[in-house]
């Protein structure tokens, strides 16, 4: 029935703890998500303690994927949600963990788009650099004097929302609600494209970024914030991959004609 | 602010794992809630492993009160709700976690009436006849096919749901219409932005078609739908002057490239 949830992609980044990562795939697997990414150095992370905690959760451990870099855990995500405990400046949209399941779902996994949810290090949560490459950031409301979320809790508590949207989403496919007719008053107009996902998202930035330092527009000696505000404008635009194409040919004609010039002056 | 979460205690029966006391001490305190009843018969279980789980949370730990029937831990409760992961017969009314949360707080706790939520042993859960004395069974949502739901994260969730019913209650009372929510939802971190005119973004796409010309990626013979495309994603993102300006500085940069270029051919 709920098969949306298998369009949903937990990502954790550089979790320290076993049990934690053992207690997160018990809580996903509860509420019927079950695709778990991994960002860490340590291949062994995956030990008893992960094991004893996932409680029955086994398969989602054996199938988890680990990779060394938060690039390759997206790859193949149309839509990145980033988890934190407090707001921070310059990022993407905030929303509650119910809107952001309920935007999850309805305009992304039902059309068969990836959603990944992303959450940080159990200290630290996600770093500014990390929350810039998503399209919306869930700030879960907490205890202003307290909001030590443990990370298998956040991810429970992210899961359960996302297996509460799923639910509605089954239930509601029958009658159309006024949020459906509102939420499709902004999207009848992009109902069959395919999204670009994450990964050449990360491409065309890096490519963004090598032609803005070719015409020293970019200061590699003073970056600012120029990516996170680029990055900021297009996730809202969230190309589709036709005008991801024109996008990379327009840059790759740009870095033709710098590469040029270069060539003459040598 | 959320005095309502004082009319709201957390009763766990029997729990066995100290560690799981102090995750769920964890949980509550996250989201607010802070009275915790404890039915055991060791009155040692608030060991170290209890204490480290809770993380910070040991002033729960440390007002818990801990009681040897649970009809003791009931004391002083109007509305009794038990937690369950599957429903049993002829019990209380079965609803869900947001509808018990709703009840629980709107009906009892803005009243100062103290409203219990009892959880049973992590194995067994609640028995009917424990289940009986409520006055409603939580049934939270799970995989049916795995609904091993541990209990310090069945605490979590539902304290986030009373804690969500309390915000709600709380900012209800200031009469927050749906209209502003829906307007509020994607635009929230825009509220002090000056979105570019059309004038200027007239300006700008005039320079991105130049540019393009210049670097041969826009043949003027055949123009096809590129411009067309390109307004459409930019209209998408609606870009505030500053990522106008921004977007503007990169095409002057890309286009002194390739009027060096030119000059150096002349």
């Amino acid at each position: 029935m709920n098969n949306y949830l298998n369009n949903c992609r937990i990502i954790l980044v550089n979790t320290t703890e076993p049990g934690n990562i053992g207690s997160a795939a018990r809580a996903m697997k509860t509420m019927g998500v079950t695709e778990l990414y991994l960002v860490s150095q340590d291949s062994n992370i995956i030990n008893e303690y992960a094991i004893a905690r996932a409680c029955g959760a086994d398969d989602i451990l054996n199938n988890i994927v680990i990779v060394s870099t938060l690039k390759e855990a997206i790859n193949g995500c149309q839509y990145l949600l980033g988890t934190s405990a407090r707001s921070r400046s310059l990022s993407s949209p905030v929303i509650d963990p119910r809107k952001a399941a309920n935007i999850a779902i309805n305009d992304y996994a039902v059309n068969n788009s990836k959603v990944g949810v992303i959450f940080g290090q159990e200290r630290m949560g996600l770093t500014n650099e990390e929350l810039s490459i998503c399209h919306a950031q869930i700030l879960i409301p907490t205890n202003k004097e307290y909001s030590s979320l443990n990370i298998a809790s956040a991810v429970q508590l992210i899961c359960y929302e996302l297996n509460l949207a799923a639910l509605d989403c089954v239930q509601e496919s029958f009658k159309l609600d006024l949020n459906n007719k509102l939420n499709n008053k902004f999207n009848n107009k992009r109902d069959n494209v395919v999204l670009a996902d994450a990964y050449e998202m990360e491409l065309f930035y890096e490519h963004l970024e090598r032609l803005m330092l070719k015409t020293n527009f970019l200061d590699p000696k003073q970056p600012k914030l120029l990516m996170r505000r680029l990055r900021r404008l297009y996730n809202r635009a969230q190309p589709c991959t036709q005008e991801l194409n024109i996008m990379r040919g327009i840059l790759a004609a740009c870095e033709r004609v710098c590469d040029q010039k270069n060539l003459n002056h040598d």
